[in-house]
């Protein structure tokens, strides 16, 4: 399952809210002189991917529900950019021809006009290159302080608040302390006095709490700042009050004063950290995201910001310990389990003609919830049938619902969130006879996984040099996919997350260390035909070569998915003899892994499906 | 034969020039207040890779000969950054530690510092980036309009104006005056006015000339400025005065008033560029590399200003046309031909202990000259021996001549300039038996060139995704090599040449497209013992795969490289059937199109030897 972020235009938006809207930004209520846009942004504070009903105001205003995208609204004009990966849906070429949203704004735009923006949802790196852009045309971009779309949106959900779980040294590995203390040696090695950290899942990391404010996501609203004396936690107060959360946090009863966590409303971060700022030292520096909301990072002055792509703890928080890949381990075992049993149940019913996509998704829901530890889904479940195979994104509604045939290939792209681990697994099957065609595509895609995931690459090699081995076969028959190979994985935390991928479209991410984890999912799709997709989650690990050049060691991958990959589906004439060695290998492991796993759980027939699915190719 | 651009810190520099430097540093005469650090780049006001004696500033201060390198020098301090290619030269370690220039000036300077530097010299985006640095700092950067190592350089050099050559439709396939009426067209869709042209290679492409001003480049010292209705060409008149060049220019009867080319003295071009400026209507842009120096872009204010990485005519030129692939064709037959006699006669003489590294590279530059169409070398040829290999960019000298055996491994790194093309070839080969590992270590070499020189890919892909396809097979070893894999190559101009090239530094590169043409050089060096590097140039070419996704189309390469790679230095066992098919059918194509080339010159023993090396192995 992964990202995308080229972006292509959509039809225009129309309806009553944007009558309203733009009421709105004629309403001088709101800011001293009209503005003659407003700039919807899909994301809430805390640059999230998956966002909560509250903060679903691009959705709102658009009725378009993909999972990024923003909305521009003229006084005249409406129109809304969506991510590349959405471009079928919304049958729509993705073209290079897109304008930007600064090119778009500048062409309607009147003279000298001001467009608005939330600040709290912009980040500061989109908020610079806007603004350059507009005032370099003669506009500006202002920042509207009051939402105008909460303004026009009479029954707008409550920010969510739901309870904290904690985390205890058996998942986490490292306490939370520990995490402070190594925060602080990290910005005693660069200098910097201060850490404000406003993206959730590294905040549930650092403190080791889990939340389920946003679907998908074991995230909570909150914000933290760090200092080197002080722990500054910005939550709702409600959620503290559980005895066992005040004890996880030592809020009662501190242990060392510079471990002390002092508590402060959701809302009342800008002001503290205003009074931060005021106390600032002339040499000071504070560290903050560059993605980190617009109306944050301005309220530390100029001088005193740090601005960075990635923060120490999206870095530390990316590598995992021995206890997190243990329970990562393990939660893809169940997670295998699950899969291994639906697959099993699939092959039965699809004769009957009675299972779609919408009931094999929720079928896989059901049987991941009976595992140990279950918490939820990681993501929608991505359950297509042949044509709806081709749409990357696709996530079934009934109006778009097929039923799974045997003549058919089915593509499912799903993961749960476990106490110990989160899951994200793609497999491309066939429950009769896959064409010539089917087969060798699948068969290239295969070639490609194996590339990625059987490479011997270099320490300090970051992901992105890996991608085009994940292409090379695809590419030899002229075919390609047009989306990212791999994107890092968090640990019972978000399904997707920095800073490591295996993209062609990035030179930012970090290289690749021995702990972290990222998936590796090359696919292919044939528009109005099929879909292929083969998604392995693999722990980056060391390895010994022959040679060892400058002592720099080597890596390479172990995958942490274990379900067995469809030899039906294989044109094994295809494979190279190294090639047909590791997916025998790989079905080796599925088989003992596994099959110990369903043994012990006494699911039978999952077991002989197992069994059956990992007999050796020649 | 490859650039690298990491840089790290070598040792401090001495001596009586420096202390006269720093006397010119206090003396107002140059500027309103004495400045603190002064900084010496490498390069010439036309951001050329190589230079002409009188730009050699940087080394006449620090007596580095490197082509690529930066000198600081502080009334206390003084320090040289080196391209990270010469690392092993300066015996220093290519570390991460190096401090940036910036930092180490913030870390060695008194507070409120100037920092002088010639604005001719250094490059606008160089000089943002250092500006910003040092005013964040309470430094700040200041032009010093008179160079201040000229004033402590006595005997410093002319500025050479040597002869110019035209270039007729025979070796262009473009006129020069459909080349402005192509460039005027993309200044017209991007609704440019003006293009000032500032790179030596670009102006002569633009004109159809070529000069000798620069060593190994067929350049002369120029700038042009392009109008939808003028041309301005900045010289020194002198070198116009010939009626050959008068006619080709047109200077005395243009045909079209718009195609009249207007000529001024070389040093002119401030003083007209500033003239031009001021006439600008207040939407007229102006196009400038943001490369050109920091002193003609400032001419142009900024709201006129229209910075790009590549200009039209790096990109135009890249693609080399019809006429100039088959040029390029002919001027790598007949390198071959001197190469492959070059290597007959080593064969020969090496047991006498006669050859050495220079008598070698002396031998393959006689051989070369005698081809029709000669004009001289295309860079310092390298010709390594043993441990000499190691070092990347190695030039043999006197004190390091090695002699040749039947012991060690030879690497020779050289190309020339025909009035037809450019060539760059690289071929290691041992005269004796080499070692095991020397083999495993050249297939593993060899295995890389071909997965890229074989590679299928689509239209609009990028040369580095391309990187890590020659380093597959060392990376699964556990070795590697510190540099790129290939650049782009010119036609009768530049061997280094933009926009393109395959290498993981840089994802700033331009789509691949057919008719560009480009180096293919893995390498790997054992440091002490030998070192290994096979390069061909090669041609972008369309090829049609199986199938054909979203029409884009597919690319790959053909080698116009035609020399034999060595048979016995390859460990055949490594390679799969397609690379041995892959090195038969190059060596067939070496035999059959060089092979007639040999015998039509009546060159046997070559002959002989290019057939003793070209049987098919098994």
């Amino acid at each position: 399952f992964l990202t995308d972020t080229s972006w292509s235009m959509s039809p225009k938006l129309t309806g009553e809210i944007l009558r309203q809207l733009r009421q709105a930004m004629r309403n001088c209520k709101y800011f001293s002189e009209p503005i003659q846009a407003y700039i919807i942004p899909s994301g809430d504070a805390h640059q999230s991917e998956y966002i909560a009903p509250c903060d679903c105001r691009r959705e709102y205003i658009s009725g378009f529900n993909g999972s990024a995208g923003t909305a521009i609204v003229t006084e005249q004009h409406a129109a809304m950019w969506t991510d590349g990966r959405y471009f079928l849906q919304a049958n729509h070429c993705l073209c290079n021809e897109t304008p930007s949203q600064e090119d778009w704004l500048i062409s309607v735009l009147p003279e000298n006009s001001k467009v608005g923006v939330d600040p709290w949802i912009i980040a500061a790196d989109q908020w610079k290159n806007m603004s350059k852009a507009l005032i370099s045309a003669g506009h500006c971009l202002v920042a509207v302080q009051h939402n105008l779309i909460d303004v026009v949106w009479p029954d707008r959900p409550e920010r969510p608040s739901t309870q904290l779980r904690t985390l205890g040294l058996e998942y986490t590995g490292t306490s939370w302390q520990d995490k402070v203390t190594m925060l602080r040696a990290k910005m005693t090695e660069r200098k910097i006095g201060w850490f404000v950290a406003t993206a959730l899942d590294e905040i549930a990391w650092l403190f080791n709490l889990r939340g389920a404010d946003i679907e998908y996501n074991p995230v909570f609203f909150a914000y933290a700042i760090v200092g080197m004396n002080t722990i500054r936690l910005f939550v709702d107060l409600k959620r503290l009050s559980h005895p066992v959360l005040r004890d996880h946090l030592q809020l009662d009863a501190p242990i060392k004063p510079e471990l002390s966590i002092q508590t402060f409303p959701y809302e009342s971060v800008y002001t503290e950290l205003q009074a931060i700022c005021a106390a600032l030292g002339p040499k000071d520096k504070v560290w903050i995201c560059d993605k980190a909301s617009c109306a944050l990072t301005q309220v530390i002055p100029k001088a005193h910001r740090t601005p960075i792509p990635y923060t120490p703890l999206c870095l530390a928080k990316a590598v995992k310990n021995a206890t997190e890949i243990q329970g990562m381990k393990m939660a893809h075992i169940k997670d295998a389990v699950a899969l291994c049993e639906l697959f099993a149940w699939l092959e039965k019913e699809i004769p009957k003609s009675t299972v779609t996509e919408i009931s094999a998704a929720d079928k896989a829901e059901e049987l991941r919830s009976q595992q140990k530890d279950f918490v939820g889904l990681s993501f929608p479940t991505i359950s297509s049938v042949g044509p709806n195979g081709a749409i990357i994104h696709y996530r079934p509604l009934p109006e778009t619902n097929r039923t799974l045939t045997l003549n058919e290939v089915y593509l499912i792209d799903s993961g749960a969130q476990y106490v110990d681990g989160t899951t994200d697994v793609t497999r491309t099957v066939h429950f009769g006879t896959p064409t010539a065609f089917e087969k060798e595509c699948f068969t290239y895609v295969l070639k490609g996984h194996i590339a990625v995931s059987a490479a011997v690459f270099p320490n300090g090699t970051k992901g992105h040099l890996l991608d085009s081995f994940a292409r090379a076969a695809l590419w030899e028959s002229g075919l390609d996919y047009l989306h990212g190979t791999g994107h890092g994985v968090g640990c019972f935390l978000n399904v997707h997350e920095g800073p490591c991928g295996i993209s062609y479209k990035t030179f930012a991410d970090e290289p690749l260390e021995a702990g972290m984890i990222v998936s590796d999912e090359p696919g292919y799709y044939e528009d109005g035909s099929f879909g292929i997709r083969l998604e392995n989650v693999v722990l980056v690990i060391p390895t010994k070569p022959k040679y060892n050049y400058r002592n720099r060691g080597s890596l390479t991958f172990e995958p942490l998915t274990l379900v067995p990959i469809q030899v039906k589906m294989m044109n094994t004439e295809l494979l190279t003899k190294k090639e047909r060695d590791w997916v025998n290998d790989y079905h080796r492991k599925c088989r003992e892994v596994v099959g110990a796993e369903l043994e012990r759980q006494g699911r039978k027939e999952a077991l002989e499906w197992l069994i059956r699915e990992t007999q050796p190719i020649v």
